[in-house]
């Protein structure tokens, strides 16, 4: 059973480009929010990531633009831990609210960085294994 | 011979996390003022698009952060036209601008949406075709 | 009684500069998500602009930031509607949504523009009038 | 002979709002880049005000906006320093860099905060006036 996280969000003014759509470098934050929603589910949000000697930043990102986010749409915005072992990898799908049609999916890969030793982690720490205990 | 572009860029403070190395999500814009670089020199840039009667929105993103960016950066970016007959796919490349280190590199998909159709469209228009002479 | 309107909002990472607060730039979201919501109180947000043949441009900004806002704090931010009838100027307030503490203040005006017409208006359309009547 | 620093700007695509003027928000990223290089030319920008052992948050910011701001308009952005024995307060004009028309003006206002004290400071620090000393 995957840890998942649901939120919701209407698609704000400032993030219309001329078109009237969501301009496509927006999704970012959305995944973001999603993601963190995700992360405070087993307590391991940005100051728990610091409190614990990690840093995990982003290596790659991933987004597939299927159908345009509209001023004022209602989205659900699902993130799902994929991968742990070894980096973070979590999906992502933005839907419509009303009528649950898939818009965008993506993902985001993180890697833990250790802040004590400056360097990169080729395994995941035991502080992210302990966090996921009992929801994975 | 591939048709490129190269712009400067140096981070700006609001660009920056509490890391103090820049977001990801602000990568987007950079790769964007590439891609209009790019664009610009075969004269179809957003205006143009428009007056061609179609728009062409990004379908698909990815970026492999290597590096981080950090303050003041000065960095040099890179957009290669990659694809034009289906659609129209751009490969980015950031490098450090002193030390010509690669730090990040990345791809967008565009394809033509027909305003007047008001439809996809599974193979780039003439117009398209057109501007590319001379240039590919 | 004046016309009023609150939203909630909890400060995202993405909002955040090295001091680990919000930046002071993306205030001008949070007003706008205010602003918003006070705008469809009345049934004149965006699109009805659009449809009355007026837009509503922002043509003075004043943002007075008492406190810093934190990662995830959680903020109401009130908007209430100060003048109609030459022009729209609307107050805003940013509160700890614990404590009820005041962090910030500021305004935003805009002046009618006759989209037909071309020009801005000295005073503000009848349509501005009509949807006000029966909330101030 | 006040102290003075002008950047160049064109306006980009991710700036636009629905109406294809820039969103009236992002403004503040354009002072924001001039006040840098004003800040950096007294050699006390954000690496040397952190090594000072002072944090200057932005306490008040205004904009008047009079013309509109357009796609790959080219614009002069002028930041000069008004006070600085209390406070630092800049003033900034936007302009055409063809016609100089100008276009926006505003200011920020910002103050000392020592971090060691985890205070404010109502008066300006020794450091900034060393770093004036010959500039005003």
């Amino acid at each position: 059973m995957p840890l998942t996280a649901r939120i919701d969000l209407i698609v704000p003014f400032h993030d219309l480009d001329p078109m009237e759509i969501c301009w496509h470098g927006n999704y970012v934050r959305y995944f973001e929010l999603a993601r963190v929603a995700l992360l405070q589910r087993i307590d391991y949000d940005y100051p728990e990531m610091r409190t614990s000697g990690y840093a995990w930043p982003v290596i790659e990102l991933f987004i597939r633009y299927a159908h345009p986010l509209t001023y004022q749409q209602r989205l659900h915005i699902d993130a799902s831990l994929v991968e742990w072992e070894n980096r973070l990898k979590i999906a992502y799908e933005i839907r419509d609210a009303a009528s649950q049609k898939r818009l965008t999916r993506g993902h985001t890969v993180q890697v833990a960085f250790d802040m004590r030793a400056n360097e990169m982690c080729f395994v995941s720490p035991d502080v992210l294994l302990e966090k996921l205990q009992g929801h994975i």
